[in-house]
């Protein structure tokens, strides 16, 4: 289990690392009510994972060797920059799918990259290997204590800005990000998990009653297609009877526009996935349920500033 | 002049119709120092202009007619958008060099629309020959009472979410969000203007003593090409003794990709020509000086979602 005080102390390691990142409210016709919304986006590299990369660096002995992680993109992009920012080196491992603009994001951090053909598990296979040679010490994206006691700052971030919503949807990929939110708000809110109908390894192992592996695709795969959920994740959403529901590739776009449309936030798929199940009724409100979205990533493929 | 009562009660006005933007620091090594950002870019169709178009329907008797109003396009599509949500018929009047972008976006609001060939003063001319046939009523887009006591309710709403700046860069067109801003902090943080160098009305005003014409052009010239500065901002800004400096568009854009990189926030130019200021050296702070900067549009072109 990760305790609060644990998220306590990751929220003061990283502090002057990480952006406090902005809040707002959202009204449109099309949703069924006033969103409470968190910009994450806005995180350096473009998602909520400099939060776990930053907090796995300054609280554990860095090996000379450095660091290696695996990643669809934004956690190896998040770890590259936590370790150029520390003073670490870094390899980083993704698959090709990842795609132009979070392989470019990677490259410009100065750390060595190695594209690799296939998925996200190829590129932890090779990760773990080169692990397993150099000595550097494996990140992992999503389910390992440090990194979800990272990302549980944001939700205590978002406490502390004034979250006032009776329920918080958060998008799944591996579960870091909802382990971390979970972790920390212990039942006082309710969270929900939304997942592409394509990509839902928490979904799947709901039903399956334990981690199982899932097939992944779709437009948010190359951030939220984990193969399998994360143990940590797993537990907790077990523990606390968390539901994931599902959202069409459909709505995920119909999301993204909204946002772009509606408050010129130009969110990744997987950053508009929460917001998705809103706009499609996967998630319905109850009348006066206060609700809370996500907007976990900005790394949209196209780059906007690379026609 | 525009007494802060008057912006007390714009921002009572407009509190159920325009967006609480969003504030952020930003930190960045080509910086000189962290700055207070404010993400308007966020409002209602994508700029400030929001803010002056509500305030002028709500506290005017709107004529069967309904309003009319020349722009740039972001002026055009905030009163569109005011007028539908408020049950009135717009008639906007852009130039050409508004661009697809902002053209598209008054369209969607179903406003009439027409298109101008030449620069902002002959859709002004054509808006003003409208007014006169059709009886509408007139929204000028800077130099205006309602206008610039609505743009003024930011600058309130900034203070009010815990602004600490000693000093705020707003960028300037005609005036009329600078004119908001300087009525509401009367002195009590310093404000400096920040313009084009191809388009700056306000620091030929200050030169020439009172306002004069200038020619517009540049890459954000179709928001900030006011061919002269709007009576109420010049008189605002000479009682306060506001300076004006000047940035070149390579500055703006290097600004616009920075917010990309940094926040993943996708300013039009005229957005990001605040920040330029600070990247460019046009306004250096002194030691210990902190800062802030408006982020005032992200209508950019082309349209990500338009490719």
């Amino acid at each position: 289990m990760i305790e609060r005080a644990e998220i306590d102390a990751a929220a003061e390691r990283i502090a002057q690392h990480a952006v406090r990142t902005p809040v707002m409210m959202l009204e449109h016709p099309a949703l069924p009510g006033p969103v409470e919304m968190k910009l994450e986006l806005a995180q350096h590299t473009g998602s909520f994972k400099a939060r776990g990369a930053f907090n796995t660096l300054l609280s554990q002995e860095v090996p000379v060797a450095g660091v290696v992680a695996a990643s669809g993109g934004n956690h190896g992009a998040a770890v590259a920059f936590a370790a150029r920012a520390l003073g670490h080196a870094a390899h980083i491992f993704v698959p090709e799918m990842a795609g132009a603009s979070k392989i470019a994001l990677i490259r410009e951090t100065g750390a060595d990259l190695t594209v690799v053909p296939g998925d996200y598990a190829n590129a932890l296979q090779m990760a773990r290997d080169w692990e397993t040679r150099s000595g550097a010490m494996q990140i992992h994206a999503y389910d390992a204590p440090a990194t979800v006691a990272g990302q549980g700052t944001l939700a205590r971030e978002w406490e502390d800005q004034g979250l006032r919503a009776d329920t918080v949807l958060i998008a799944v990929g591996g579960g870091g990000l909802i382990a971390g939110a979970m972790a920390w708000l212990r039942g006082a809110r309710k969270v929900v998990a939304v997942e592409p109908e394509t990509s839902c390894a928490l979904h799947a192992a709901l039903e399956a009653g334990h981690p199982v592996d899932v097939d992944v695709s779709g437009i948010a795969a190359n951030a939220l297609g984990a193969r399998r959920i994360g143990d940590i994740c797993f537990g907790l959403a077990r523990a606390q009877g968390i539901a994931s529901v599902l959202v069409p590739d459909a709505a995920i776009a119909q999301a993204q526009a909204l946002l772009w449309r509606g408050c010129r936030q130009l969110p990744e798929p997987a950053g508009a996935t929460a917001l998705a199940a809103l706009l499609c009724g996967a998630y319905r409100p109850e009348p006066g349920e206060r609700v809370a979205v996500l907007v976990c990533g900005g790394n949209v493929e196209p780059d906007p500033l690379r026609p």
